[in-house]
């Protein structure tokens, strides 16, 4: 990559446009770096094992003396999730607005982070001046209160990156997005436009937040002699607030189901996001004092995740929530793309147990559809377009939108993540790439699972595994001991006794003839075994299990 | 469960209520007893390995002498795919209309088994006696043709199963269901309804198939300096026949991709369901002689499986064609749930490559929604619902549409698989249940994968395997080698030796323990090897690999 240009601006995501997660971009500028977001990733359906996925951050190591700070757009985990991880190799101090703070300083806590991190706590309007850098935070609306866009201020010229966002003229707690303040900086002129693409390709506007809570009055209305469970994401603080109205409305009682829930109505309500008038919430274990009609609910596991409270209790597996006919399920949530079946296993599993269901108009998303992000261009009118957040082909949407406001096709940038783009009013390029990636959290290991071991995990979970084990003598090269047979997760054993007895005749064939020969070089012993064993197994089975031959010597 | 009241009919449902797949219910009266199609299923993301389900069929197996014969609705994987296992157990004649007949024998001859079993090409309106039962195929219409419901004629009433079925008035190949001849049975008097339920949660009509020619032309038209890609289902011979209609009208050569897609075309045009016009398709090799505008490929993949040509081609590693930005790929069909991820990703890839993608409005359901459910409901006016093919939230949305066109509650009837319903006009009752689920095909295994092996699978995907193996001298108990301690999918040794060297000193010293009080027994000492390692690892790592500790004995 060549030498910086001393007059542009570099910006660098490090991660976020192959997928919905782990965003984070860096913007450099002369000696300056700040970076936007840090959030994890959920692994895919083959990476086995894992649990979460964080940015590969090199590039901010090796320029760790020049990285200034950590800016939040807002409090999901998809961008605030891997601070935890990267703090540990780059601890810088961060700047959010209040909520997202709170739930960021609750991530620290429980990683034993958080008096080894300066913070710093914004308020809408407020400018934060880091070295050659200044950062605006301005108002926007999303399905977590506190949500930011950033004005990022430089010495070649002004990009604004929207984070995640809606417009929402009416939301159910604080002020709406600040269009004026977008009006404003539209009007000093903007050099690029980061924006949001996770609705692009969906036409017109997304519904107000507040059309939820009067479908909750009707459903409470329509349903009053039944206990009504509702599932919601844990973060969508406004839509917990809705519900409460509603119960108290109809007199109530609320009960909060799911770690995370509880975790996040505590943090909101002590910071003043969520309202809950006196006696309106009670623990689980007095339940039991409310007759079904005076209870409502609210449970984590909209999603299908297989050990969230909803799951345990569609499965009939949850401690202290058993689910009769008596009971009414709203799923206010859609279902994330990939999570469509595991949705469809729980509303299964609840109307097998007789419960009623709802899963339709009760959720809108946090998103901007097309035309917000049509508003969003008009207000800025930004020189470049970096479509963000979002699948290639969400982003390659609102590439298509950007270009219909005439935004010319060689302004419009389709990054990667690892892209270094250098931007000023003259030109735009990329130059080159840092690493990138993701690593692997795995229990408490970070890293340590690599391509690898997922590799042979996946071979594992396909196959199975074949051990051949045998003791030669030390020298001579005799055979001592074995050689014996072991699987898993292959066949089972007791079902395909002649199988594994023809697979030992082979294996014995395979050694004896190295033996025969003297030949005591182990790498030629295990890779016979290996080809023999392996030429029959796929003959007679078509699979090819792992095969790991185990040579002891005495 | 008790003896068979002689005046009533058995309905046994052995799969498919479950999700949709696997379709199999047995019919019993007297001494008869004749099968309704016989499916497979395709494994969940959790079967690691599997590469398809068949039922269980001990029912069957155990009264085999009674089975009748097996007769067939549709052509599709899940109504005749378990065929070729079954029938090595249960070899009775098969009943199919002709296209169906035709890719049932095509299925026969890839397993051997063509000459073995006795098959017979049944028409529309035709009945066929088999012991106390007759049997009506009746033209529907569905995304394959030659669909049939059946009406089953017995002497405690007339069941009509409508197999999967929707209501096209102008299908593109062949006549119109025929609702006349559901209006004269319901005449006679109808006892059971079993109805197809895929799209029951959905109101309205499904459009006819031949709207997506009408979108083919207009694609076409707008894309006349491209080469098109159409990718769709395999078995929709009328969506190809409209692909190839199309590609006439606007002079363009068809080269088909995929070999499910080969080996139905060539059934289907074999035996008249497909016309395809002199010097209209060509073979792979010559698309070389042909400019992009010339041509079109219809291609199998549109459910992004992996191995599929359509994948192949995204990622680029298809031999023959390579993606280029004058392509566009068109995906005539839905997302099946559960596909949405696989699909994105490889409409990200095509986009990656610069292509353009089209994949809305050129695709309609084979099934009947809410409105033709009501129809067929009105024109036969069963005594009893018995909602069929489709997971229980989509059974109980037509439960629900039978409810409100008035059928009383207590005579719409939920069935799982493996239930027993006795069935007459007084009354009908669940009086048992038999054998049912699903076993794997794996490889060329059948049912060798059972749960202990699926288990291990499981296991050895999430946390890998640690493998210890030691030599001791017979008698003695003395250790002469090892422990070696070997891993795999766990974690990468290199990066964490010293994990393995402290895991290494953890084993030492529960053999050493073990030697020292010269305790022989092997069981005691793989389980002090498995709990030491077993501890030490979770304390380190948080993960449990399968541990395997090997005793070899010299």
């Amino acid at each position: 990559m060549k030498k910086q240009n001393n007059s542009k601006l570099r910006i660098i995501p490090l991660g976020g446009l192959e997928s919905i997660g782990m965003n984070i971009t860096a913007f450099e500028y002369g000696d300056s770096i700040i970076v936007v977001d840090c959030g994890l990733a959920f692994p895919e359906d083959d990476m086995y094992g894992i649990d979460l996925c964080v940015p590969v951050i090199t590039y901010l190591q090796d320029n760790i003396e020049r990285v200034k700070a950590f800016f939040f757009t807002h409090g999901h985990e998809d961008h605030i999730g891997a601070l935890p991880y990267v703090l540990l190799e780059v601890n810088v101090p961060i700047y959010a607005t209040k909520l997202t703070m709170g739930l960021i300083e609750h991530k620290l806590e429980e990683h034993d982070l958080l008096d080894k991190v300066r913070r710093k706590v914004v308020s809408y309007g407020q400018h934060i001046n880091m070295g050659d850098f200044r950062v605006e935070f301005i108002k926007t609306n999303h399905s977590i209160q506190d949500a930011a866009a950033l004005a990022i201020y430089s010495p070649a010229g002004i990009v604004v990156h929207t984070g995640d966002f809606k417009v929402d003229y009416t939301p159910v707690y604080g002020d709406a997005i600040d269009l004026q303040r977008f009006g404003e900086i539209g009007k000093k002129g903007v050099l690029a436009l980061m924006c949001d693409s996770t609705n692009a390709e969906r036409p017109g506007f997304t519904m107000t937040e507040s059309t939820v809570g009067k479908v909750f009055d009707s459903i409470f209305a329509d349903h009053k002699t039944q206990r009504i469970i509702i599932a919601t994401f844990a973060s969508n603080v406004d839509r917990v607030q809705q519900i409460i109205n509603t119960a108290c409305k109809f007199g109530r009682k609320v009960v909060v189901e799911g770690r995370s829930m509880v975790n996040i109505i505590s943090i909101a309500s002590e910071l003043g996001y969520l309202d809950i008038p006196d006696n309106t919430l009670i623990e689980e274990d007095y339940m039991k004092n409310y007759p079904d009609e005076k209870m409502v609910l609210i449970t984590t596991g909209s999603q299908g995740e297989p050990l969230a409270a909803l799951s345990r209790m569609a499965n009939g597996t949850h401690k202290k929530v058993r689910i009769t006919p008596n009971d009414l399920i709203v799923f206010s949530s859609n279902p994330i793309p990939g999570n469509e079946k595991a949705v469809s296993r729980i509303i299964n599993e609840l109307y097998q147990k007789s419960a009623d269901v709802i899963f339709q108009d009760t959720h809108v998303s946090g998103h901007a559809c097309q035309e917000e992000i049509k508003l969003i261009y008009s207000l800025l009118q930004p020189k470049y377009s970096i479509p963000v957040h979002g699948e290639y082909k969400h982003r390659k949407a609102q590439a298509q939108l950007a270009a219909t406001l005439g935004i010319p096709k060689d302004r419009i940038l389709m990054l990667d993540s690892g892209d270094v783009l250098e931007i000023d009013e003259e030109s735009a390029e990329v130059v080159g790439t840092v690493p990138h990636g993701s690593v692997f959290v795995d229990g408490l290991g970070i890293g340590d699972v690599g391509n690898i071991v997922m590799r042979d995990r996946q071979h594992l979970a396909e196959d199975g595994i074949i051990i051949v084990v045998l003791t030669l003598e030390s020298g001579s090269g005799q055979l001592l001991a074995g050689p014996d047979i072991v699987s898993r997760g292959f066949v089972y054993v007791r079902e395909s006794e002649s199988l594994m007895d023809e697979a030992q005749q082979v294996v014995n064939e395979a050694v004896y003839r190295m033996v025969d020969r003297h030949i005591t070089d182990w790498g030629k012993i295990k890779s016979e075994i290996r080809d023999a064993l392996g030429d029959f197994v796929w003959k007679k089975t078509k699979r090819r299990p792992m095969l790991i031959p185990i040579i002891m010597e005495v």
